[in-house]
């Protein structure tokens, strides 16, 4: 395929670009794409009009053919398990993707409700298992085989039925691809309609989707500017973290001085689960600007350092599914190999977390503050309360608010300034010296101290935490673009692996939810 | 490496050749290798010659070994999952190697008992389940989440603690083929010894190892002379239906005429599960000695018919889990592929049930003669008699004993024949050519009429039904060899995969016990 044609399909898949309906993963990070919903909707339009069903005003037609695919569905589980079978879960799959997004949700409820566990079966067991001698007892000798199938069958009645057509689509040939787009219109109906039988579903097939995409599944490749355009077009689609414009920008991020990996399995070929860039530099980069680069700064034999810039995952439908476990890991240990003369691996992460913590504190904050000038005694909002600015930022701040009106505090005026539209603070040069102190320190404080059931709050710290990072540096206008400030405040963190401490970061911090972090920004709080 | 020193290396692998402890799958065609089991025992004395502890006579120093292993064993299961872990689990693989099959018992039994399903919980979640509204109700609306989060919980609870430790091995380098090795060794003691908990924890496992194989997983390629030899040999260690004798027969194995596909597992390289041998013919052979040639009978492009002539399982430990599924289909696809000149595509298999069968049917069935002729009255047991040979098949065989005391009735004779030590009969002229109308007559019907659970009472005839095959012709000494002769009275069979017939054949097999046969073999009956 000439490079004008890829060209011109590149910037065919560009154009739609509508944001996408849920996050992607547990940590932004690996960022949701704003193209892969389109996609799978795509297909589902494209199925459409091959079937020019859905589509059809014929209200008939349309019952006619969800009646066909839910019936489909039954012998898809209830067949017997021959070749005749791949016919009907190819025929499924089809007549799937001609249903519109209402009759597949009410197909989905057919599956979560008519297909779930056989209650009878499991009461009878139950009762039959209750009515054995107490197996708690200790002489363990004593389970009877008897015990053990009661045990086994219990177990195995508790399955839902539809646990079958799942794991009979995992193992036919387009299957696990299916799934994943049948979960992202799970997650999708999800958000509207909060069905206890519908999530019980998604967490059951989720948990299969994870146990069926194990790091041991996924394959590490290095993506180059010599695989096929059809993968290339997937990358251009799917980055999401610093979107890719043209075809001459991506022939960089796959040039000189950058790697690209991605974790591919064995039933998705041609297209990456997730993928992660790599800029090779001098020093850990600080912006950015610093990092997407048109011509490399340096060749890479003078590189020391490997820095992350950027994790995308591709499938909307294995949202919270953590596809990056031991991702970076196996990158380092390949980057090691290519090029021995890299001893740093280190990220520019955003913290997508941050401002929205900030402005919560900061208002729940200052109405206790209201509270407390209100009523003199300690009113029980009180016990709540904390003083989340120092002294003299409290002065900083109201220096910078002429009247009153911007607020009778520090953390009111911050919270305004902070609350204005398209966020003006950034580009003001009497406003912005004054805040970087403050939410440098603050911004430090909610990557160190704020945790969530002793992990950190913030998702990509955690995510790179587990993995046995440590919190490097944190970096002021680092990222100036409209996201970049709403979402931390223009700030982003280096966190660094050291391959010496991977190992031993990792275990402390899972063992005693200890955060490893340079003296530099110990120094911030 | 020089042919010359794959040569010594073949040889080398050549002399271990002991019988191996366990049939290798429900089915025997596939065949437990003999050379495996003594893989894994030299596995495991190499190991200790490494370890240098198993062997030693100090058993304090055994004793501490068991404890570390032990110890190690138990931080791989309550370890929390990080990098640390992989650390331990390959101390433990490590570790268990080093330890004797009589310490792996123990351990296995610590595993069983000690790690098992924490019953407290399951009581405690099963009374809090019946607690709740009737679920049966017709009203699916009326569960609550609270309902799905008990049955989940449940599920989850009735997996035994042992799952970690599989599940956490499946992910780990070489841990899938450690797992095959565990449960080889569970399957042979197993075989001393009959304990619930060790039959509970080798059914999990395999149910496991099932999923984990599932054929999505599976590879198939093609195995040729330009494959290393360090795969070439383990075909030369695995062939267990016709044994491959030197380097030269190997080289015919998978030269001009032939054809050898492997199933392999990303996880277990380097290594098949399960291969099967493929004979480019012009006609379906009849007798193993015409598959088993020195130089190709037929250029390759004259041939139309792809005979499959071996199928050989590699892994002791995955006994009973059926890896040939869809192997025959894709091999089948690939050939046609390959040559479509190729219209044919049949098995020439042993019947390994046949003789067991006709023997304990015999001397049943001449028993209850005895009963009749002592009592003339009606006994209970002459209910389930009844006449396996037709009139001139009785006569025939009187005609054979000389005198009364090689047997008062016909099946007695037979019996009597068929059951002198190393099959004599076989070799006599006066007595074979009695034999081999009754003994052709009562294959056919042992493999189109003897069922067990509706479906073939014969293994390899099961497998081939399964998938799709028709039972197309027996052949009169097939295969000579003492094993061929005692097994199956040296008949062989000819399965036939007609491509316009598998799904169907298949698919009416399974759904209503129907065997498919040609006239020929009716004909027989």
């Amino acid at each position: 395929m000439s490079k004008k044609n890829l060209a011109i399909l590149l910037r065919a898949r560009m154009k739609s670009n509508n944001p996408t309906k849920f996050s992607l993963s547990q940590f932004p990070e690996i960022q949701s794409n704003s193209n892969t919903q389109e996609n799978h909707s795509r297909d589902h339009i494209v199925q459409n009009s091959n079937e020019g069903i859905a589509n059809s005003s014929d209200f008939g037609t349309k019952q006619r053919v969800y009646d066909v695919v839910r019936e489909t569905m039954h012998s898809a589980i209830s067949g017997s398990k021959t070749g005749v079978l791949d016919i009907t879960l190819s025929d499924f799959q089809e007549g799937y993707f001609s249903l519109s997004l209402e009759d597949r949700e009410k197909l989905l409820l057919v599956l979560a409700k008519e297909y779930d566990v056989n209650r009878e079966q499991v009461r009878e067991l139950v009762k039959q298992y209750l009515g054995l001698e107490n197996p708690a007892s200790d002489d363990k000798d004593a389970l009877s085989s008897v015990f053990y199938r009661i045990e086994r069958n219990l177990r195995h009645a508790l399955r839902p039925t539809y646990e079958v057509l799942f794991e009979r689509l995992n193992t036919h040939p387009g299957g696990l691809r299916f799934l994943s787009i049948l979960r992202a219109d799970l997650l999708s109906i999800l958000t509207k309609e909060n069905s206890p039988s519908l999530r019980t579903l998604d967490s059951f097939l989720k948990e299969k989707l994870g146990m069926w995409l194990s790091p041991a599944t996924l394959e590490l490749h290095q993506i180059t500017w010599d695989d096929p355009a059809s993968l290339l077009e997937k990358i251009v689609a799917y980055e999401a973290v610093h979107p890719i414009s043209n075809l001459l920008d991506l022939k960089r991020r796959l040039g000189i001085g950058r790697r690209c990996f991605g974790y591919f399995h064995p039933s998705i070929p041609g297209e990456p689960l997730i993928f992660i860039e790599v800029a090779l530099m001098e020093t850990v980069a600080q912006t950015i600007q610093e990092v997407l680069w048109d011509n490399p700064p340096i060749p890479e034999n003078q590189a020391t350092c490997a820095l992350f810039y950027s994790i995308s995952s591709t499938q909307p439908g294995l949202a919270g599914i953590n596809l990056g476990k031991f991702l970076i890991k196996r990158v380092i240990t390949l980057v090691k190999k290519d090029m021995p003369h890299v001893s740093t691996f280190a990220t520019l992460s955003p913290i997508p977390g941050f401002m929205q913590w900030l402005l919560s504190k900061l208002s729940s904050q200052s109405r206790f503050a209201e509270d407390e000038r209100g009523t003199q005694s300690n009113s029980p909002s009180s016990t709540f309360s904390e003083k989340v600015l120092l002294p003299e930022e409290e002065q900083a701040l109201m220096s910078l608010s002429g009247d009153s009106s911007s607020g009778s505090n520090g953390m009111e005026v911050l919270l305004k300034l902070l609350s204005v539209k398209n966020c003006d603070w950034a580009t003001s040069p009497r406003i912005l010296p004054v805040l970087e102190p403050i939410l440098m320190r603050l911004c430090a404080r909610y990557l160190l101290q704020e945790k969530k059931r002793g992990k950190a709050l913030d998702s990509v710290a955690n995510f790179h935490l587990q993995n046995g990072a440590m919190v490097e540096r944190i970096n002021w206008m680092a990222d100036r673009s409209e996201k970049g400030i709403c979402q931390s405040g223009g700030i982003m963190v280096n966190y660094v692996y050291r391959l010496e401490n991977i190992e031993d970061y990792a275990q402390s911090y899972f063992g005693s939810d200890k955060i490893h972090a340079s003296p530099g920004i110990h120094s911030r709080l």
